[in-house]
């Protein structure tokens, strides 16, 4: 089949060489940047470039583009892709694009389904795109039928061979509130981190902790930024939940209060314990 | 040389191992509970059981027990301890036990030197030492005299024998006040993260962000409670500061500021490359 890739940056890049290198799929990509593109099919990552009249050739659309760009895109090609053709978005956040994705989709024959690779790096770009970004990786997916086995199950087998490892199905409401959780929290808890003035002289003060906590402090405030503001409710949420914690180890800390400190972090030691071993999953 | 290691445990435990592995010295060890250093002779962990009679043919003693034990060894120790004998503990926080061990060395000829191996596991117990914990690793020394540099040379080359990377000499407050950022609140920030209720359904939800933030979530809290109120002045300081970062992005999504939310992290993103490309060294 013929697969048309969106945005050749990190993620759409990663997509196109992936299904290059793992399958025998034609691969079509467009970037804004005619730069990118150009380079993109100098580089073989793309066997072509995708366009109003080659996206009708498609089966499968992905969308690795900023939100706004993504329903612009999908606005203007609306008419021209095929009936039956799979839509796939790439954003973080999922209850506004699929929202405005299904009403553009509204009286045409293709399919829009809301994803989101759980894969990425700190740099952005073309250059840091790699073919084996998404082995192992697992990608959620929020269609709007849950029950299209049939089609749960194609856009499974595409997504195994280009090497994710798990696909997990879920509503945009419940994606956009554990993504909260999962991983915006964890890029803002650690863009914290790194701002107290005793960051700049660590060197042979740190093992593994520090490394880990601050690993995703360096982001693209950009795309963050976009992110965080559509999921500010469940986000806030997040970060005064971490905040009203972090209040009771500083209390029992001025308390001198070495029993309630010991079980605070008893207790988060063994919900840690717990979710590790999957008693903690649904 | 003979070397002796008080406290059998993770610490301990791999201090043996790794002088059993790397080097030709005599290990003798010594845990408060008989069956663990009967278990670490069995195993061939040390060579010989450390004692009031062997001890004092110990060029080297390692104290790898909490800061009460490690006082309280040293004082019932001092007086069978050969005069020159280098004792270095390695207990996460120097102040408060380096001044109590500096006034029991008074009056006698062995030299203490605070230590803090910038190593570990969230295992504890001989079960999961091993004698390459330390490959790599820093460790961190305050001695009395920072001039002392035969001293400090001979001490340097018993750690980089059993694959110490590199050692820092540093005062006590200023360890205490580092460490504070670089180790204590990474462990209080990560067992907090793992209290949202959000924490029990993030299978399939998570890549590496989560899992690095939470990673040392799971700990030894008796010894942390130690640790954490011994430096409870620096300690607080950072909870504070984390707590008032995390505040700052809170009321820029709040407000739907977009323009200060970009600030925010891009000031975090900077800082941390700046960090890691070594310009915020001292």
């Amino acid at each position: 089949m013929t697969v048309g890739i969106v945005g050749l940056g990190l993620i759409g890049g990663s997509l196109a060489k992936a299904f290059r290198k793992y399958t025998d799929h034609r691969v079509l990509g467009y970037d804004v940047n005619p730069t990118v593109t150009q380079y993109a099919q100098m580089t073989d990552c793309i066997d072509g470039v995708l366009d109003k009249t080659t996206i009708a050739e498609c089966e499968l659309v992905l969308l690795a583009v900023y939100p706004q760009a993504t329903v612009d895109y999908l606005a203007e090609m609306a008419d021209v892709i095929a009936d039956g053709t799979v839509v796939i978005d790439c954003g973080g956040i999922k209850r506004s694009i699929c929202d405005r994705c299904r009403e553009i989709e509204k009286d045409h024959g293709w399919i829009f389904i809301g994803g989101h690779p759980m894969a990425g790096l700190h740099h952005s770009g073309l250059k840091y795109a790699k073919a084996d970004l998404y082995v192992g990786a697992s990608m959620i997916l929020t269609p709007k039928n849950t029950d299209d086995i049939a089609l749960l199950e194609k856009v499974t087998n595409w997504l195994r061979s280009i090497g994710f490892g798990s696909v997990t199905v879920t509503t945009p409401a419940q994606h956009d509130e554990i993504i909260a959780f999962t991983s915006q929290l964890a890029h803002v808890v650690s863009n914290a981190y790194v701002k107290s003035p005793r960051a700049k002289v660590h060197r042979g003060f740190s093992a593994g902790s520090y490394r880990d906590l601050t690993r995703v402090a360096r982001l693209n405030e950009v795309m963050w930024t976009e992110l965080f503001l559509e999921n500010k409710d469940n986000l806030i949420q997040e970060i005064d939940h971490i905040i009203g914690s972090l209040q009771e180890y500083r209390e029992a800390l001025n308390d001198d209060d070495a029993v309630r400190l010991r079980a605070l972090l008893k207790e988060g030691s063994d919900r840690k314990e717990r979710i590790d071993s999957g008693d903690g999953e649904h």
